[in-house]
């Protein structure tokens, strides 16, 4: 329960890096059944600001978008995207990727960006660990991801914004079973596990995953933060996880990869070229009722902005469809034996992808 | 009446170039009230190429618009677009720009293609004269036109298929009179007014554009092809045109050029970083009911494709509503007064843009 509403769980929110879930019109993301969106803290603070968009009415309103908002911390894209990132005990120090400006990101500036931007859950500040990072390395960085936690509660403004804690620890579970042990004795409406789905490798972002969600209270929500792929989600909700987010569903549309759930479909492959079918025939979006995969090849070969428009509905339409199944599932108590069957589907796909 | 149902005119088509009107999903097309499309015979023949729409079913169900679609004959792209054109009395002669392979576009290779794609209206295949053109150039390549506006009538395939000649003669009220005479006296459903908007200023556009529409049948449909902006369609309405095509809104768009009953705006300028109001408060579309100047802004510096989208949405239903007025008007029958307003209006605005 959020200030705009519910979100039924387990849900995905899709990624609207700068305001805008990319190629997608907000009355067509509301159609195809999306309840919550993720914004980008670091893009809008940057550009075009968040005090512009408090003062606009804040991001509902200027996304018009009147279901919930997600936002991030930026320290994800601090550590990704910008030049010159310091970190201290103070905050991270960077330079814009945009101008190359000076910024000085603390966990009280995390706070109070989002708090302009009026997002009805918050994330707190962290620093996502590398995969690969050593133990020193990992503990100390906790420690001080811990620290920041308590910084972002004590700073925390606005009365109707949940605000989720973030567990590090890197690959180690000692340090994650600390940081979790650490963070539920602090009065967050959520948790979320950062630092997975940065190149440990499938095997350890499950393990970590579980490992993480199994710590975690039970009687808030879960969120596993940039996961993933379809089957990446459904072991991650058969480990007790609530909420998801990733480019993966708009960023594949835009390079014509298409989700089915048989499988993944690339669609600039010559032998859809007459093809008359839809994407996927048991898929009830208005691309798969409108278009064949030839008028979808078509446009993507043609360097169309439909193709990324078509594509990126049909994409969100099944990870919204793949989430109600899921919740679906759980309802009727048969979650395990559906995930078992979609992975297995999913895989002998990628079975014949790679035999190609 | 065409084979896909009514228009009413005057009417305006957004251009479909390549099998879709840029950013635009067919739906909101519909929505916004569009009646007819236009789509380019050289784009689709090149790629995908005829016979494949053909053989899904055509280019209504290929693009999924169950509404009339105009093609035109090609003739003007391979004038435009194509390298190493040759014309000669058989035909056109040119390199694809895309790969460079060869082509012969002959009058009745024109009908073939348009009878593949089932448009319900073909156009003739004519040489649009340049503006600069001498007489005997322009009397010389009319005469062509009109021998292969006879040879497209009898390569006629489709019986659903309403055919429009073109009225060339470049600059030469005598020469558009002696095309006017000519094709009138063949069995066509509609007449166009080609050569025109293609650089010889407003006044020209607008006197050889009035003295062909008067010359022709009233009691057929004539177009005014590729034209053009706003205040250039009402003044070709009084004139007596019923159709009319151009790229400007869809173009406009995606370079933030946005219409308004008011005149133009440029939605990249800094005043309106921080403007809270829409684009044009008398204007129901999507764009306006939902976002801000603001926003728009936002979308366009920060490259985002959605702001393509609602700039489209936004100017093709500014042309929808401009059109919808015109009819209103011509059925109360005070078309002049509410036009010598339109004119007065966009013009101010004109002027004060020079004066910035």
């Amino acid at each position: 329960m959020t200030a705009h509403g519910i979100v039924e769980t387990p849900a995905f929110m899709p990624v609207g890096t700068q305001g805008t879930v990319k190629a997608m019109l907000p009355r067509d993301l509301k159609d195809l059944g999306c309840q919550i969106l993720l914004a980008n803290t670091y893009h809008l603070y940057l550009r075009p600001g968040a005090e512009l968009i408090r003062d606009l009415g804040g991001l509902h309103r200027f996304m018009a978008w009147d279901r919930p908002i997600l936002t991030d911390s930026g320290g994800y894209q601090v550590f990704s995207l910008a030049a010159m990132r310091k970190i201290s005990e103070e905050g991270a120090r960077f330079q814009s990727h945009l101008d190359g400006s000076a910024h000085l990101l603390t966990p009280e500036k995390a706070m109070e960006i989002q708090a302009a931007l009026g997002s009805d859950i918050a994330m707190v500040l962290d620093e996502c660990i590398p995969h690969d990072a050593t133990y020193e390395y990992a503990q100390s960085s906790t420690a001080r991801t811990i620290r920041w936690a308590e910084r972002c509660l004590e700073a925390r403004r606005k009365k109707d914004q949940l605000t989720f804690g973030i567990v590090q620890g890197g690959m180690y579970e000692e340090l994650r079973r600390w940081c979790v042990d650490k963070l539920t004795r602090m009065p967050f409406d959520g948790f979320a596990a950062g630092g997975l789905g940065v190149g440990e490798g499938e095997e350890l972002l499950h393990s970590i995953g579980a490992f993480t969600a199994r710590l975690l209270p039970e009687d808030r929500p879960r969120y596993l933060m940039g996961v993933g792929r379809p089957d990446d989600i459904v072991k991650a909700v058969l480990a007790g996880y609530d909420l998801f987010d990733c480019v993966i569903p708009t960023r594949n549309a835009r390079n014509g990869s298409l989700f089915t759930f048989d499988g993944k479909l690339s669609i600039k492959r010559a032998e859809f070229a007459a093809d008359p079918r839809p994407v996927d025939e048991s898929c009830g979006c208005y691309c798969c009722r409108s278009f064949s995969r030839a008028y979808l090849r078509h446009l993507f070969v043609a360097g169309e902005i439909l193709s990324s428009q078509l594509n990126s509905l049909h994409n969100l339409y099944f990870y919204h469809r793949l989430m109600e199944s899921c919740r679906e599932a759980i309802r009727l108590e048969r979650f395990q034996t559906w995930a078992s069957g979609f992975r297995l589907r999913m895989l002998g796909e990628a079975d014949q992808e790679e035999a190609r």
